[in-house]
């Protein structure tokens, strides 16, 4: 069961949890002051095409592990999805993966043109800091610590230079750990944070939850890179089978199906032994982790 | 005269603050751990071909002329110099003014390729950030006051409404006044900051010091756009005569050259009176300000 929480009184369970955090998420990303017309308009639009809200979902479902206030992370959960928005939309951009359909929608530089599509990315990055420094339930040196290992994660470092490597192996031949590598960066590591900064908040992280945002980080990218061979456009919301074309290396193309349906599997099972160790067997992350690792879009 | 600085014992005067500020931007600058291959290196490189550092000269001068110890504000004035160079990256991107030099070199994504510039923008951003959360100088609330401050500057509200504006006004006619609000956002802005971060920290900012720092960044700008239609391109680093070609809309060519340099006396004449209110005729932000205004390239 969920853990309540002292001044919300939102109490999680299995059947609950998805439509309560969706609500909020929501509610907390419509509450950004965006105007309707100019440069927030395009900006408005990337937030507003709701995708599966996984890292908000993820650092919810974790605060209420430890039972942290939901509260404390509602402004770092709406600034790492701000923040892995801003990735999406220049990560579709021509130079870079050049992806027309996005969460079953038109990208932002199809709907409105590139140069509004850079500058919309750049203004979503300062938006995520802007939120966690202006918070009301977080004391300053929570905000600095979580503000640095923000930056740090999405940095030269992080997520730019994963996604550095995933353009670079395009004309490379990576071995499979490099590209474990690679996922790591490119999208584990944003993932991870999501679990790992409501730890840092209550002073909870250890080797064991690390362990687990780890897990389901780097298994993440690799079900979605299995998910571009095996489903059609309709279900994904997304163009398939692109990283073919563009010469992607993904352990489902350089290892095949089966042998990354194994991973995925060896995965999944080290994730559930960490929830096991943690005491979450009957914990709504639980059931979430499960989910994630069924997804088939 | 300059002040002294307890820890560092600096004292700047009109004839050694430039080279001691240049000095000691490029050391701070060097200072910022990066590796010499992947993401890293466009990042060096857009980092290491030195512009005139205008920013943070004005954030060091500003902070000897209030008796801030330099060591307060080396960060921010790092930060100001990586924020105006991830600007100037996307700025110069194909889809944005297309430019092919700057500081009389290729520019990024000419020198290696558009979705390396697209990335090292994106990481000089969050790397800015991050050398604020970092500094050992200044305290939790300060690193906050001005991060926030700092996201505001450039972010959907700032530099980038600017930058948005600044490629809109191609296809419309804007009034000068809305050409004057546009150079607020796009330039001035982070301008501004240079003069008013060091301000923060002390507690000084009042509104003498925000109106000399609006007049010295709104005229940058104009000063920009009125060397761009008389200096040729051997003298100002990027290409000449662009702003024509690209319909761009700047007060030179709407109003003309006559014009726009009466303005920017104006301006020259109202900052010399702000000088002279905060008793800095003697001080060599004087000086540096008058060579911003004499400047032609």
């Amino acid at each position: 069961m969920g853990q309540s929480n002292h001044s919300t009184k939102v109490i999680l369970n299995n059947q609950n949890f998805e439509s309560i955090l969706f609500e909020r998420i929501n509610k907390n990303i419509r509450n950004i002051s965006l105007k309707k017309d100019l440069i927030d308009e395009p900006i408005n639009y990337s937030l507003s095409n709701p995708g599966k809200r996984v890292r908000p979902i993820l650092a919810y479902l974790t605060a209420d592990a430890v039972e942290l206030d939901l509260q404390k992370i509602d402004s770092v959960a709406t600034a790492i999805e701000v923040m892995h928005t801003y990735s999406l939309v220049h990560d579709d951009l021509p130079c870079m993966d050049n992806d027309s359909l996005r969460r079953g929608k038109p990208t932002l530089h199809i709907k409105y043109n590139e140069s509004s599509a850079v500058l919309a990315g750049d203004a979503l990055q300062s938006l995520a800091i802007l939120l966690i420094a202006e918070d009301k339930y977080l004391d300053t040196s929570e905000k600095i610590t979580l503000i640095k290992s923000l930056c740090e994660t999405v940095g030269h470092n992080g997520m730019i230079l994963g996604q550095y490597l995933d353009l670079k192996f395009e004309d490379t031949d990576p071995s499979n750990t490099e590209i474990i590598e690679m996922y790591g960066l490119k999208t584990s590591l944003l993932i991870e944070f999501s679990i790992i900064s409501p730890l840092i908040i209550c002073n909870k992280l250890n080797d064991d939850w690390k362990d687990l945002a780890r897990y389901i980080g780097i298994s993440f990218q690799l079900i979605d890179d299995l998910i571009d061979v095996t489903q059609p456009t309709e279900i994904i919301g997304k163009t398939a089978s692109k990283d073919i074309e563009s010469k992607k290396k993904t352990l489902p193309l350089t290892e095949g199906i089966e042998k990354s349906q194994k991973i995925i599997e060896e995965y999944k099972l080290r994730a559930f032994e960490k929830l096991h160790i943690l005491d979450l067997n009957n914990h709504p992350l639980k059931k979430y982790v499960d989910d994630l690792f069924r997804r088939v879009n």
